[in-house]
């Protein structure tokens, strides 16, 4: 036995996980998770500020190399295996995770007079210091450059990189003067392996670079210089020291370091993949493919997506990025999504906790839902609890329950929540067929894929598809995994191309959610409903709307709420 | 001491309560309650039809003798008092609940032949069996007799006096070919007690009469024979045999018989005024006049308010019942009401039991959401749980929620519900004040009045209105007392008339609830909210309206559950 192996590195939120894969057949033969070290489960908070969220980049450095040992070390067992046979690299993280460096590519975190300053460190996606920035940068770019929001669903978020960035000019100026560039997470780890972090010396992924910082080949890569320098001076300044290029993730950013080979035990010399987003390799993992849109079901939903990237794609409105090569190379990555799917029915769970702990937890409701026709309960709800990011791009929407007697269980609500995230998910599917994007097949990864099959019923009886389930549990490490193997190329036992590396490595599990056409049938009639619901609050031009309600809700709470 | 004392007897739903008041001061020296003994809690039920709801009318002799007997043992330690020192008695029972009767007006339940047949017991007011039959004289009424429905709120219920006899003529035709007369339990107790239950004999009780069987003086009192011939050639015949006279209050239905004035041991030939139902007295009780609305707060709410009588008063669209003489002599009597008040917010700690039986409990959920301000949650509900039963007169409409977000708190949800009916309560008010219908002024009875100071607070809030709580905690028993007092006369230690009564016995809590400006302001706002909601889910010609999503919602569960 001669097979090569890859390895996928796959960084979270909390920690990250190593994944070795069998590049032959997609054998997951070991896989191995460190949680960061730092903060409460590896994130940095500020008890003054709920908004805050940061990460020391040590951990990445730190956490690579336990997972890798330790996944190694199973690995050691099984038959055929040894170090020496991976041929790849592949790296995906979290995102947008900017963090200052200084013109090695050195995290500022690292100096000692930074070292207890949060603005030195990894400012993770979830971070939302960043609001009055995002808000101002929308506004500008809504007047000046809409093109920028239109590849970005319209709105830029304070999750997003110069969001990040112009928040620390502003308020921590001494840390943004010390920092010679910021680089993202996904492409500061591949560089930090190949043992060069030199911002200029970066290979940037056009995953991060399109979806969180607006660049686009059709205007020359990031934003035009005038248009950051209007922000604030220094912003301009940045934009000068930004690449032009950007990458898929078929390219090597590099070939693993001396140092790091050794650090982790792995040949030197063995090409590491450009970095890319989880949700995105995810969906490579899932063996995504023209046609097919691949749903990474959890607490929120990443709806992915490619289409042909040699004609032009118009906008589709209401989808959140459009990003040529962010999934894979060639093609337009397309991701939608709900801001809430699994947390809609996990805040009945833990928020309301129907009947106490036992009575309400997921199992018990769900077996009783189960049971539960479609329309039975007379129910129907908007699953806006954590506001909408598709179609409407509108964080200021709120859930909404309809259709309550004094008779109504909690099961039939848990069941009706669960429904209003599926019809959640068919309006982006319609969004997506509407624009011409084909999305005939779906397949999903995810927790909930993975262990629900009454919510994956529910998924198949209402967009009134099939539900396909990923094979791997682990999608987004075997997708960077998978990215490992092409960087590897043909030679050395990887691949030429995604559609190679899918065919071999990914696949489905056996079970598929077939639509059962009675309950399609009452769907439909509860879908209309669900869309004139969602038109009457979500959309300022439905006749007599009612958009205003929710809206007013949210100003009178915060007003009150002082 | 001489004072004179009356007594109120009022029959529940479950059982009978005598109250012994001194007329002088209203003082409530004894009270005694019976359960009724057939039954569950006094309620006959068929295990194949839930809708089914019956009483065995011995149950009112029987408990009437056991309550009077004993309030009159606890009133015997009472300084002053003795039995010969009652001047009067007086009648409340629940309705509409009529039974048939043989030609001498003895039920036909005390025949050997009946005595386990259901159609021959009396039919409780929540008996819903003859949904058929409303609906049929629903409509009819519309093409041939608008009138009749423009006084008891456009639909005739399936609760009502001529539904529930024709469902027994069609359901069982024995029973009703029998029956020599159906009378309302209202008017046959005080029949009973007078020593005469001959139908022809009966005074009949106008409240009885006009609020669910038609009566009106202006059309010649009950429906036009034709009319109900039209429903059936025997409903027909029954109406020859219906009095063309109905009476109020302040009449005698007679003088307490010897049988009677022995078993109960009261003086014989004292007066016994005509029955009315419990809401009614409840109201007299409340100290009603023109410019006061008397709320029966309880699981739902009864609004009542009287309009003087020598004036013509125009219908008012969505106002339950509108008779003559059905509260107070001389005066309109208006009924308004919500199907469901503290059911909406029992709903919540019963069916959904959010963080179990402890956690979620009425006491624990009120200390915690009496910490809330208003707005302050974000959350708006619709109170129709229970349908509605005033303005939209409309079963068909269901509860809403909005404004949850992932971090909504059971505590958030049960202050919402709890406004949501007090916003339902602002839309009576304001109805009957559009039309001319005063009720500057708000005396509230029932078990929230009684214990519920924080319901209390938020309904004056939102309706802007100082909340003023009956003094007596038993104010439709009192207010049949007084009937009690009216009737004997001033003569004889009673009074002239209810103004005089109420003067005397009847009174207010020296506790006042009143608006607290800065949530008025609040909830003036989220009224408006409440209001759009209100008429797009509930009105028909609500610009671009969601009038049908409540409709079909019901609809597709009833097809559902087939």
């Amino acid at each position: 036995m001669t097979d090569p192996y890859s390895i996928g590195l796959d960084f979270g939120t909390n920690s990250i996980r190593c994944l070795i894969v069998r590049t032959r057949d997609g054998a997951e033969i070991a896989t191995a998770v460190s949680t960061y070290e730092h903060g409460e489960g590896g994130i940095l908070l500020d008890s003054k500020d709920p908004n805050l969220a940061r990460q020391h980049p040590e951990d990445y450095e730190t956490g690579a190399r336990i997972a890798v040992t330790e996944a190694l070390k199973q690995a050691s067992g099984v038959e055929g295996f040894s170090p020496d046979k991976v041929i790849g690299v592949g790296v995906d993280t979290t995102g947008s995770t900017p963090l200052p460096v200084d013109a090695d590519g050195v995290p500022l975190a690292y100096q000692d007079r930074f070292k207890d300053n949060l603005s030195a460190m990894a400012w993770l996606w979830k971070d939302h210091t960043s609001f009055a920035e995002a808000a101002a940068i929308t506004e500008r770019a809504g007047k000046e450059h809409p093109e920028y929001l239109a590849k970005c669903g319209g709105v830029y978020s304070s999750e997003w990189y110069f969001s990040k960035v112009w928040h620390c000019l502003k308020t921590d100026p001494e840390v943004f003067d010390a920092a010679a560039a910021w680089v993202e997470m996904a492409d500061w780890i591949p560089g930090f392996l190949v043992g060069d972090t030199k911002p200029e010396n970066l290979k940037i992924g056009v995953c991060a670079a399109g979806h969180k910082a607006m660049f686009n080949e059709d205007w020359g890569g990031f934003p035009a210089r005038d248009f950051l320098a209007g922000l604030d001076p220094k912003l301009g300044k940045l934009r000068d020291k930004l690449p032009d290029r950007a990458y898929a993730v078929d390219t090597a950013a590099g070939t693993l370091c001396k140092k790091w080979a050794q650090d982790l035990g792995l040949p030197e010399g063995i090409p590491v993949a450009v970095g890319a987003f989880d949700a995105h390799l995810g969906a490579v993992g899932s063996g995504i493919r023209p046609g097919v849109l691949v749903k990474i079901l959890g607490t929120s939903s990443c709806d992915m997506v490619v289409a042909p990237g040699n004609q032009g794609l118009v906008d589709i409105p209401g989808i959140c990025g459009i990003v040529k090569g962010s999934i894979l190379p060639g093609y337009y990555g397309l991701e939608a999504g709900q801001s809430a799917a699994g947390d809609v029915f996990n805040w009945l769970v833990n928020e309301i906790a129907p009947g106490g702990l036992d009575a309400g937890s997921h199992k018990a409701l769900t077996a009783e839902a189960e049971k539960l026709k479609p329309g039975q309960s007379g129910l129907l709800a908007l699953d806006w609890n954590n506001g909408n990011r598709c179609v409407l791009v509108d964080p200021r929407v709120t859930g909404l329950l309809v259709g309550q007697t004094l008779h109504t269980q909690p099961t039939e609500i848990y069941r009706t929540l669960v429904e209003s995230t599926a019809f959640g998910a068919r309006v982006i599917l319609e969004r997506f067929e509407e624009y011409g994007v084909s999305a005939s097949e779906i397949v999903n990864c995810g927790g909930i894929a993975e262990k629900n099959p009454f919510v994956m019923q529910i998924y198949a009886d209402i967009t009134g598809r099939p539900m396909k389930i990923s094979r791997s549990g682990q999608t987004c490490a075997l997708g960077a995994a998978m990215c490992g193997a092409v960087v590897a190329g043909k030679e050395k036992g990887g691949f030429s191309d995604f559609a190679e590396a899918a065919q071999a490595m990914s696949g489905l599990k056996e079970i598929v959610f077939e639509p059962i056409p009675q309950n399609q049938k009452v769907y439909n009639r509860l879908f209309k409903l669900y869309k004139d619901l969602h038109d009457a609050f979500g959309t300022r031009d439905w006749n007599g709307n009612l958009y205003h309600v929710m809206k007013e809700l949210l100003e009178i709470r915060d007003e009150t709420r002082g």
